[in-house]
């Protein structure tokens, strides 16, 4: 697979280029992601409510359209949109280039926190670096126990695991036991959080998590450009 | 875009191939698409035990594993499994080259009816024709009504929007009429069923459905490969 090989070391380099102008703007970056559905926005919505002394911004990624960026615009959030359709081929997934192309929309000096809430999808996402400090993902329960075991490289790849639609746990059929001991399987330890974005049950934990992360000095610091 | 228009041109002709071969055997086929946790496999499960008088088989796309072959096999329905990791570089979706390199493992003469499975994601799957006769798909109710929206490719070149999981709808904020409204500005009047894979309710219709194609003549003519 020399050709993919290629374009994800292309994608490494722009990467870094973005992490360095993160850097210097002093910003901390996450990289959202999840299947489609599983509540991303509406985890971000909750967030950002109750978001004290951390001035927060998000890149919204979709292949169309800008509903969940003005879902977060009407909170006062500054939202950048980035389409994957029609300039970027309709893409299933950010990649550094696509950051980079939104860069200058992006009022990084007003900002501590960038989320870059990437397309819905449990696949390509995982696969391209963009330049985040942090990568998180969002399961709702509605997905199943399997995920991580058909998925693992997504689950492996994130530093959090937000399990999300803990409200509707009890409609169903869901085993919670079993859907963490595969997530152990594929990425063992790894830190979660059982919350419930429509109800807002644990998501001061998110809050939490979010708001240490710029302060977490030396995170990532492995993919920092070189000074 | 000269690239991709390339690699879907190639794409066309593999599937082109595929369908020769699907017509030679008799054999109906159809695509199901949806997004990670929709319900396709329960779906399957729910429909093969009382499919009467057809012969069905399974092909399951996977990036990894055969959990979901497994649950159909143990149905004592022919499944042949699909891994796009590694042969394939962990795609994340079928495509007519993909699906050609399994048939050989496909008893085409056993079958009139082969459902192939597509890995979940709403993206890239609806760019790749795979030989198909007729393409359905699967929308859980739990993953709001803006997804005909944010995924309008995907709906839009389905002929069957399976909306499932409706035995969870009285425990949502899910607008039915407003996911309908969205599903017909992006699909106008394309046919919709509203089923519970859980419970079994309305699954008849789709088996109905299934068990009509093959009796349709000259479904997909537009793309049968010449004589």
């Amino acid at each position: 697979m020399r050709i993919v090989e290629g374009v994800l070391d292309a994608n490494d380099t722009i990467a870094r280029a973005n992490r360095a102008d993160f850097d210097d703007a002093g910003v901390t970056v996450v990289n959202l992601m999840s299947a489609p559905g599983a509540g991303k926005t509406s985890l971000l919505e909750r967030t950002v409510r109750n978001l004290e002394g951390i001035r927060i911004g998000v890149l919204e990624g979709d292949v169309q359209g800008s509903l969940d960026a003005d879902r977060l615009a009407s909170l006062h959030v500054p939202v950048t949109q980035i389409n994957t359709d029609p300039g970027f081929g309709g893409e299933c997934h950010l990649d550094a280039n696509m950051v980079r192309s939104a860069l200058p929309a992006v009022p990084l000096d007003e900002l501590d926190l960038l989320v870059i809430e990437n397309v819905g999808n449990l696949v390509c996402p995982a696969e391209f670096r963009v330049g985040e400090d942090a990568r998180a993902m969002v399961c709702a329960v509605t997905e199943g126990e399997d995920k991580p075991l058909k998925y693992p490289l997504m689950f492996r790849t994130c530093e959090l695991v937000v399990v999300n639609k803990i409200d509707l746990l009890e409609h169903l059929d869901f085993d919670l036991d079993r859907f963490l001991y595969n997530l152990d399987a594929v990425n063992p330890g790894v830190r979660r959080m059982l919350v419930s974005a429509r109800t807002g049950e644990n998501v001061d934990e998110f809050r939490a998590w979010l708001g240490d992360l710029p302060a977490r000095a030396g995170i990532g610091a492995a993919v920092k450009a070189p000074a």
